[in-house]
């Protein structure tokens, strides 16, 4: 959640009533302080802007002050762009309160090592405790093009004609961000809101996109993420994002090893695992481009689509090949490339030649590329019927009718209410500009175009579903036996069975006698064990005798494992056997626990027993999880088809299955002393028969 | 193999001394043969052009003749653009051998229907019979820009400065490649032929590119393709391109059923099984492209950069971010992104600010976009290095340097003999046109750049692999056991032990005692079955028991199948028992056999046995296959990780396993007749166990 300060800081830095530029002077021509006063000027911001620089008395025509702490007024945003000693000084002569933001461009900070981390913190420590809060150091800046705050260093802004929309970035990287921002307008995307949140040694990516995500004027998060400080903090902004529909798409990097030593070296910050990163994504609704180019696509998709409401895709193309180029990709991506109906063949028939394909994909044939009308009609036709949920058209080319089809779709896309995507390939010079500026996407191939409108159908697909999820209520009342200490074997199980999880049945046994009764009563395969708290590894001494079956292999295995006990730990406190029951049949699965540094808990859910080393396809998900939402490890598991029956049995007991996930969940989430926990194998049962944890191991934390 | 008449044709196709346009006008507004006479004229065609249209005397100065028949000199390409009846008519009127080579641009055959296929058909018997071959029908023509005979209605040769490369270009669809064409040369690609092969009625894409592997001017072949008609000539020409060191990239689509349907409803063709051709693209060293987009971009990393002979890479650029990106892309492409070694960090050290990221990916940092001399040294300091095999330089925005920049790398491309490429966000529009002509690749992203040259590197790597590979030579000799018809049971068991399949040892035994002197000699559980010749089904009738130990359990299962065979069957001969060794322990795998309409037969490898439900990868080759490239298949499968040990066993008999893959594969490939054969589960044994294929299934077809 964010703090009061938090909140103030960050109206301070994208809502500014007045900013201060430390390093302020006339010379534009260099990345400091000169730069930012020219771009507020060209942008006209309207607020108060007071340049902060000893050498001058005035600035532009603005009045200079020799230091921050000068201004009589208090400051919303100052922004420091000046060696890092000065920056420093210039925060230890503040009165507390004066400044509520500072937005530190000066670079050479944390990402020098570790000296370079001691003077961060130091700053951080001292801009606190004048009751400010900091972006930065090493950002390039920030920019609200709807009001011309643009205190940034972005070249971008050397242009008055940059048109602001309800695209938000922020990023990690000033360069990368900058580079994102100026393709991203190139090719007609409005970006209204931009950060670059450099070292993040205060404020950081999930505080920028709270902020963003209850901007009225934003509608789509975008995020160059290296890395992810405040694991809990990034989850909430999700859920956040998700209920205010607004799609929070990240580029996040720092997948290979090679890329995560560059991050580290890069913004000194441990890059957390990339399966669990993408897990959470998954989990809460976050789109993650793979590289730059599908980021600014995804942008532009959100951008220029409304919101879908189905998976339905009607394809048109004026070439039998493109529209197979886009059947294959949405196909890929898992929409549903529907039939033609007939009502619709029929319809199209009368605008089309004989000889066009009347499939979905349509073919409308070559000589359309001069009927743009017949083409865009195509499209109306399939949009305004409930047969399709949005459509790809796929043109090439089109060398003299280029404008006519942009404005024919333009008015499709005021009047329809569906997404629709335009794949053109080589379009002529002519048309470029307005491609640029068209309110809906163009792609530069079917496939392209396809994907993308599959990525908008897809998240809207499943915003409803994560909406409809319940927030994760607790499955299980463990109460006092489930807060027993982790120490030794005895309370783990205790712990387990607390937490609603079946393991084998057993018993110590005195004797041979008790031992057979117990058996007897079971009426199933079993182990023995020789119990001891003086004897930890069992197996190597022959202390355990399994599948055992019968009064006399039991009393044959009792000796055994009495005998090889005495003969190897002679002094050993011998309590008896332990007898266990041995579970048979049922597919083995894997529960486990992981607790990550950022994310906290995850639990696991994958192949188990002898399958681990021949499939390790795992699922997670953070703790924890209601057991509706257990199901869904399951739903993506590679186990799947033997859910229904497995080597002849009938289906399995899945509503079992997913409540000890669901239980488990709640054990890692309640017990932070669980670094890791496997529940391997899991027995699962035929439907109506459970699920027993066959075997399982804790580790534990501080 | 091509035909003398195809080489002729194609010959006359790409480097006819005459053409004759029939359809000629001096009309160029609209896509015929006018178009075509403008197109020839501006790109300066060399040989004699020959207008054929009734309705004329001359056409832009030429004698134009009534008909083709008129035409006194023997014609190489004969361009055909009038309606279909009239196509028939020309060809009718002509003298045998009087035309080497119809372009025939004409549609409305084969791709409308069976009525138009039979057309096609007779139409080409026609020019078969005048000695001719055809191009199309339903092209858009062909391009030969070294010598100007542009026979084609493409719009991209409405202009005189195209300027010819070594990429050639072969498209099923002519709107694509058309489309490709111009996008390729919007983004500086030399693409010097062109060929739009239409409904392929008898020139095909293998003949094409046949043709084009042997033209000393095409060094890179792309082909779109929808479908693969004839399967060898693909595989022999892809082997040619191999050893030509040419590469073959191509856009294959028809991957999902919407688009299989498309395909066939457009070009009438039947769509092989995508994954056989996946198989077959692995196995010939030809490089898919996912897309359009990747298409081009293939094209343009092996248009600008030389030949590589490893894969570590090394990353520059001015901004971590854009490191990490690139990192991470080239990791999971599968490149090697080797570390610093200290004497390259000493030397970029000299020359970048200390407070650069010495590590590869190396991060020069932000000033140094003001330095592009630094930079482009940065790259030779690598590049010249042993130990780095390529590079990638990571750049964006660069507002005012962007010439010098290219200037510097276009030094360092003529002097380093290795890849490399750039990647370029947002660069000015000052820059655009030397990006374009730029002797080396810019993309628009750095991921896009590594997952480029990882391309470029993967497929010379995957060539010298490819090319030391042995031509399949016969692993088996069958002799005449092999060659028995597979009508039953014996002879399939005989056909298979003929090419050294080992089968489970068993025999039918006439007696209790004949059984159990088999058994008592096996040394393992049997499988009794009863024998009879007239029960098909024995398993439902009870006539099989399985894991039959010892004496007295034989004769218990003798009794027992005897007597269900009894009961159910009573009037059935009775030959006896079948007494089968029962294999246990090894890794159950499946081999297969396939045959593909396309490609033949396809030799199959992946999990066996109750794995097939859970894991459904396989790997495939077209058979036959040596033992050598057998090893290929076992390296690709997911079972992998399984073969040095398995459950506690011991390394696994590889060696058995790939020489009954390569038999197998002979098997399929001198039998015609099998459709299919399934030997599943193959138990693989521990090394020097040898393996055995415990049961199979064939399916015989025509």
């Amino acid at each position: 959640m964010s703090t009061k300060t938090e909140n103030q800081a960050l109206e301070a830095l994208f809502e500014p009533k007045s900013i201060a530029i430390v390093g302020a002077s006339e010379d534009a021509s260099r990345m400091g302080g000169g730069l930012i006063m020219r771009f507020l000027d060209l942008h006209e911001f309207s607020g108060t802007v007071y340049p902060v620089n000893p050498k001058y008395e005035s600035v532009n025509g603005l009045t200079c002050f020799p230091s921050l702490a000068d201004i009589p007024d208090s400051v919303d945003l100052a922004v420091l762009s000046v060696p890092a000693k000065i920056v420093r000084q210039t925060v230890e002569a503040l009165e507390p309160g004066h400044v509520k933001c500072f937005l530190i461009i000066t670079s050479g900070f944390g990402e020098l090592g570790e000296e370079g981390k001691r003077l961060e913190r130091e700053l951080m420590d001292l801009i606190r405790s004048k009751g400010g809060r900091a972006v930065g150091p090493n950002s390039v800046g920030s920019i609200n093009l709807w009001n011309g705050a643009v205190p940034s260093i972005t070249q971008l802004l050397d242009r008055k004609d940059v048109e602001p929309g309800n695209v938000a970035l922020a990023s990690q990287s000033g360069a990368v961000g900058a580079a994102i921002l100026t393709e991203a307008e190139r090719q007609g995307i409005g970006t209204g809101h931009f950060v670059s949140s450099g070292n993040e040694a205060d404020l950081e990516f999930s505080d920028y996109a709270r902020y963003l995500v209850d901007d009225g004027q934003v509608g789509i998060i975008g995020g160059y993420v290296e890395s992810i400080r405040k694991g809990e903090g990034f989850i909430d902004v999700s859920r956040a994002a998700l209920e205010a529909g607004k799609p929070l798409i990240v580029l996040k990097v720092g997948k290979s090893d090679a890329g995560a030593i560059a991050a580290q070296s890069h913004t000194g910050a441990l890059v957390g695992s990339d399966a669990v990163a993408q897990a959470v994504f998954d989990s809460s609704g976050v789109l993650r481009a793979a590289d730059g180019d599908q980021f600014i696509d995804f942008m532009k998709v959100f951008n220029k689509t409304p919101a879908s409401h189905g998976k339905r895709i009607a394809l048109v193309s004026h070439s039998g090949g493109a529209g197979v180029l886009a059947a294959d990709a949405a196909t890929e991506a898992g929409l549903n490339v529907a039939a033609l109906p007939e009502e619709l063949r029929a319809k199209v028939a009368e605008i089309l030649p004989d000889y066009a394909g009347f499939n979905n994909p349509l073919d409308a044939t070559g000589p359309m590329v001069f009927r743009p009308d017949i083409l865009a009609e195509c499209l109306r036709i399939f949009l305004t019927s409930d047969h399709y949920d949005a459509a790809v058209l796929s043109v090439k080319l089109i060398w003299r009718n280029g404008l006519e089809l942009i404005e024919e779709l333009t008015k499709l896309h005021a009047d329809v209410d569906k997404p629709f995507a335009v794949s053109w390939v080589a379009p002529h010079e002519n048309a470029m500009e307005a491609i640029r500026k068209a309110p809906f996407p163009v792609f530069s191939d079917p496939a392209r175009a396809a994907r993308n409108i599959a990525a908008r159908l897809l998240y809207d697909d499943r915003l409803r579903v994560l909406l409809a999820d319940p927030r994760p209520s607790r499955d299980v009342e463990p109460g006092v036996a489930g807060e027993a200490p982790l120490g030794n074997v005895e309370n783990q199980k205790a712990v387990l069975e607390a937490y609603g999880v079946r393991l084998p049945r057993e018993m110590v046994a005195a004797t041979i006698d008790e031992a057979e009764e117990f058996r007897a009563a079971l009426d199933s395969a079993v182990a023995v064990k020789i119990a001891s708290p003086d004897i930890a590894h069992r197996t190597e001494i022959g202390g355990v005798v399994t599948d055992v079956r019968g009064e006399d292999e039991l009393a044959v295995a009792c000796d055994t494992v009495n005998n090889n006990a005495r003969r190897h730990h002679p002094d050993a406190r011998i309590e008896g056997v332990l007898v266990q029951e041995m579970v048979n049949g049922g597919l083995e699965v894997l529960i486990g626990v992981k607790r990550d540094p950022v994310f906290g808990p995850m639990i696991v859910f994958g192949p188990g027993g002898t399958l681990v080393e021949l499939i390790g396809d795992v699922n997670m998900l953070p703790c924890p999880v209601s057991e509706a939402v257990a199901y869904r490890l399951l739903d993506g598991s590679v186990l799947g088809p033997l859910f229904k029956g497995f080597r002849g049995s009938g289906p399995l007991d899945l509503k079992a299955l997913a409540s000890t996930i669901a239980r488990v969940s709640w054990l890692a989430a309640d017990r932070p002393e669980i670094a890791e926990l496997d529940l391997n194998p899991v027995a699962v049962l035929g439907d109506g028969d459970g699920c027993v944890a066959v075997d399982y191991k804790f580790t534990v934390g501080d």
